[in-house]
């Protein structure tokens, strides 16, 4: 009986792969973004001749440097739009369109494939069962020259999800517990296969979040096994009918349980992904910028739980809310999200990375301290390295904004 | 009988002024942003002591910069906001607040005051009739410090304004019509005094845009006359009661008649803001971005007649939205016009001056044609050098945005 892991591999090579095997495989998508784009098309008229082996299969989005914050990205945007098009590449996302990993997942990923991207959060696709897995831009360019790569078969490792999410607790803090449980780099060499005991109670945008910020725990892959949460969001999101198949449990190398029912709002504080602490613990910290989206959280639940903190307040701090995609910003706009997060004095826009990375539209100076929803909170990380990083869910976020200071966010779902 | 402009500086030094005199004022006002504040509170600190002469004349904004788009803006923003505190500054805007010029506009500039702004564009408050100039930093810091400072007393030139817009033709076209007849320095020395025909016929946004781009003109200040709507403005917006006083033309060096049902939607094409063509010119030009906003076309006006021509229809080619300050997006988010633009698929955000300047959200690549109805066009001023910059007004930078190349608006507005 196979892991998830072996499963796809099977489908892909015709046999069950061990960990550690190296193993050739096609991919179904490949993507790339502005910022790597550039190094992956460099690479391409390097090897001759900037082709791809089916252009069905690459997405192109703009997202970490859009819209072009200065000159250089401008010049790489240029450079892209021009390849892109002579290429004809049909899934070509400009500014404004959204973030890679949030696009991939909004309209291409289905259960089962083999995704890489040149992107460390490409991890994310692993939300509807995809082995999705970022690699270098180099990688990127012979896989898409080639129409192949190859990788060493990870080991997996099984997380099972049982109960329902408190109030205020969300898929971030699934994410942030198993960092406390298993470091930065507990999943190194490891593809993670999440069990949900009660599907509805763990929704698409929750399993996305988790999936995205495996690769900050180290992981190949995190996937969630597909289930009827899967089928459901496949059939009403993008028409597709999937029916999970019907696999009995592999053998891992080792499992973890994650009780939701136990689990409180956390925080990762400064300077590691993994220093997590409870939101209790650092309450009464004064933050100078929140910052609500990124692929990590700038889905539509994100913006929901945001909204449902900060309808009525005024933020009294500077907070920056952007939906990851246009999809997801027009559907927020259509249910008064963006109307409320306005109102109380958020800044917003759509479809960019942003103060995720300290690239733009949000940069932390020195000193500051930001509460972000993203998903890194490295030594300069944000902006200036004397900025200080607090990594938290969406309602962590928006009260911090609505206090000016880290507090619990609970009391601020129940009023 | 003496011009406006005589008149504002007769209630300021006690007598009639002739052009060429050198007088001292105190300011009503004194404006800085991010970019020009860093160097004015430098130039106080090399004076002695960071110290300001009346804390509530001072108006300070977030805006070229905002949200920070690299790490030396965070600093100067760190640096401003340390300083704006330990003054205890009243009326400071961060990121989001709006940009400087709409800030003063909206929520400060009178008629008969004199305001001094460390930015060139700084004269858009003469919408309301007050005589607004931009300075260099060094010359606010000491205006700052003393309370006063010296400028040289321009020459008087008359400006009436007869008739109606025509559809499609705004406030902008004026401006351009003005630089196409006076050139980029015809109006060096003087301080243009505009009448208006037909108060109601000539909105206060249409006024600002007009006072904004007389800078390009080289004009020390434009004021419109303070007439029935003036009174009406400040009434509905500020709650102010002004009675516009009777004041009998005086003597002007030169004056000139613009008939607004003569004017056609304009453009001013590289590399010069008075390379002034009627919209038909150009038609058929091929445009990589449109950018809808600034201190000059950033107002609900502008955004309301983007919307009208966006209603519907789907952009072709990328498009930044950015209303001028927070209050203009809300009331553009109230009125649906948000909802629009997104719709249609523009990038937007608010209080930014962003891409006007090449600053961050929109800089433009090498080669690339933009439609902008922000106030500047010389090479490299929103990118790169080798881009190309039409400056125009909302409508038609909307239907440029709706078709990917430059037409002639007003089909779309009848539509």
């Amino acid at each position: 009986m196979p892991t998830w892991t072996e499963y796809i591999f099977y489908k892909k090579i015709g046999r069950v792969p061990s960990p550690g095997d190296v193993v050739e495989v096609v991919p179904d998508l490949v993507g790339f973004h502005d910022l790597t784009g550039y190094h992956v098309l460099e690479v391409l008229e390097h090897m001759g001749k900037v082709e791809v082996f089916d252009k069905g299969r690459v997405v192109v989005a703009f997202d970490h440097l859009s819209p072009a914050p200065n000159q250089r990205a401008a010049e790489i945007m240029v450079y892209i739009r021009k390849h892109v098009k002579s290429l004809g590449l049909p899934n070509f996302y400009d500014v404004g369109g959204g973030i890679l990993h949030q696009i991939i997942l909004e309209k291409y990923a289905l259960p089962e494939q083999v995704i890489f991207a040149a992107d460390s959060h490409t991890n994310t696709a692993g939300a509807v069962g995809a082995f999705a897995h970022g690699m270098g831009a180099t990688d990127i360019a012979a896989a898409l020259k080639l129409g192949k790569t190859w990788l060493v078969v990870p080991t997996p490792f099984r997380v099972d999800v049982a109960g329902e999410f408190p109030p205020g607790v969300v898929g971030k803090d699934v994410a942030l517990h198993l960092l406390a449980q298993f470091g930065a780099e507990g999943f190194n060499g490891y593809s993670v296969e999440v069990f949900v005991e009660k599907p509805k109670a763990f929704p698409m945008d929750d399993r996305a979040t988790v999936a995205n910020m495996s690769t900050e725990m180290g992981a190949d892959a995190l996937m969630f096994i597909p289930d009827s949460v899967t089928a459901s969001y496949l059939k009403t999101e993008r028409g597709v009918d999937y029916t999970p198949p019907s696999i009995e449990p592999g053998k891992y190398a080792d499992k973890y349980t994650v009780e939701l029912g136990r689990l409180e709002p956390l925080v990762a504080a400064p300077y590691s992904v993994d220093n997590v602490k409870s939101v209790r613990e650092v309450e009464g910290v004064e933050v100078d910028q929140v910052f609500i989206g990124s692929c990590t959280n700038g889905r539509l639940s994100d913006v929901e739980i945001a909204a449902k903190i900060l309808k009525g307040r005024r933020v009294k701090t500077r907070c920056i809310a952007i939906p990851a995609s246009y999809e997801i910003f027009r559907r927020a706009m259509k249910l008064g999200y963006i109307d409320v997060l306005t109102e109380a004095g958020c800044v917003v826009t759509y479809g960019t990375c942003g103060p995720c990375l300290g690239g733009h539209f949000g940069v932390a100076g020195p000193g500051e301290v930001v509460v972000t929803t993203s998903n890194r909170n490295f030594k300069g990380r944000v902006g200036h390295p004397d900025s200080k990083v607090y990594l938290a869910n969406p309602a962590v976020a928006a009260a911090a904004a609505a206090e000016g200071k880290i507090v619990d966010p609970r009391p601020y779902l129940r009023s």
